[in-house]
């Protein structure tokens, strides 16, 4: 009898998105900003503020994708990024090792409740790493911080290309001698995972329906053919039988 | 009353020289040879073996530091010289996938028996990383192999140099954020800590007597200035008070 539905061929490593598939980065920035800025006169909306430092990002990289400027870790695009919203809040009162300090939340990002327990489990039966766009000091950082457990840290900074650019993907698989078919992308964002299924990875779509807060309309369901749709790491731990 | 010598600023990343230091290349490739070669007639001494694949790790890796070739991971010059040993045995026999296959021994290396349960309680204080000359994909195998817990792995691959071109430590710390002074090489080798020290790491001398055999001559005693002299990683470990 043939199996018309075989199981697909497991891939070797499983790479992560990091914001927002694996932290819950805005209400952890929205955290570090209110006690930033507590012993400050000014009132500010850190919520609002996380909002509109996130919002900065992919302008950033695309000065990079472009070619406009050389490849820069995040740290340094985080940093640019935060003077302008500092600005734009009318915050005028830190000092530049505040700032400094401030720039550096997001090496301090929660986890998602399921993510660490979940990636124990998938670690046993697989290398388990980063795509993100986050440089390996950022990612690291974090790491001891939420205690995610990685194998491996690979993604932009050693395949200087941020994503959505295919080399961010295939430099990424490179670094692990492995075929892009024998990585998955793990990704809470339908965007990244149909330009990584292009590259030729696997995708598991993970729900995350309340990075963006409470009133989220993006990427709340899988909008696309992905190997697998999970609502946790831990489901996705079930599914890939770890 | 004044302490005429003050503990030492502790570090925030240990960085460990992998061959040698953490894992036993020499039994392992000899095992990982004697396999790989049982079928086939011709006799060969594996640890003569693996003693000669070794010997041209360093002029192979000369001709990337000297620049006469561009920068190559290090399993594309251990398949080279692979090729050049088995030519130098009389070995002809090896199909290509078999001479693949035998060129990953170097992903299979076991660790010393103190490595794995020093590291654990090394991580729970510090950031524990490689630096070493291995490219990413060999140094990920090698700890899934061999459960060894590394929380990032820079090193050759990443800083784009091979020790002791100052570069592979000097970019090291950079991916991860961090000064010199901020790192500590661990390793069983004195020339690899001396130029470690010239850049401005820390350094922890690890005793491996054993490293190249029984009748090992080199590295058998620290012969340096090291912050930390140690007899196992479990001994380091007690030191760094973890």
């Amino acid at each position: 009898m043939t199996d018309l539905n075989p199981e697909p061929v497991l891939p070797r490593a499983l790479l992560f998105d990091v914001f927002g598939t694996v932290v819950d980065w805005r209400s952890s920035i929205a955290r570090e900003v209110q006690a930033a800025l507590a012993s400050h006169s000014a009132s500010v909306d850190s919520e609002a503020f996380a909002d509109r430092w996130r919002a900065l990002y992919q302008p950033a990289m695309s000065r990079v994708r472009s070619g406009k400027i050389e490849f820069v870790p995040l740290d340094k695009l985080h940093r640019e990024n935060l003077d302008q919203v500092l600005a734009e809040f009318s915050v005028d009162h830190l000092s530049e090792s505040e700032k400094v300090q401030l720039n550096l939340a997001w090496h301090k990002l929660d986890a998602w409740p399921d993510a660490a327990a979940g990636l124990e489990r998938l670690k046993s039966r697989y290398i388990i790493g980063t795509l993100s766009n986050g440089n390996i000091a950022l990612i690291v950082n974090m790491a001891k911080y939420a205690g995610l457990p990685w194998d491996v840290v690979p993604g932009a900074e050693v395949a200087r290309a941020y994503k959505p650019q295919p080399q961010a993907y295939l430099g990424s698989a490179q670094a692990l001698g492995l075929t892009p078919a024998e990585c998955m992308l793990v990704a809470a964002h339908n965007d990244d995972l149909k330009v990584a299924a292009q590259c030729g990875f696997r995708t598991a779509f993970v729900e995350r329906p309340f990075e963006h807060g409470p009133d989220q309309t993006t990427d709340r369901t899988a909008d696309g053919d992905y190997d697998y749709e999970a609502l946790d790491f831990v489901d996705l731990a079930r599914q890939l039988r770890c």
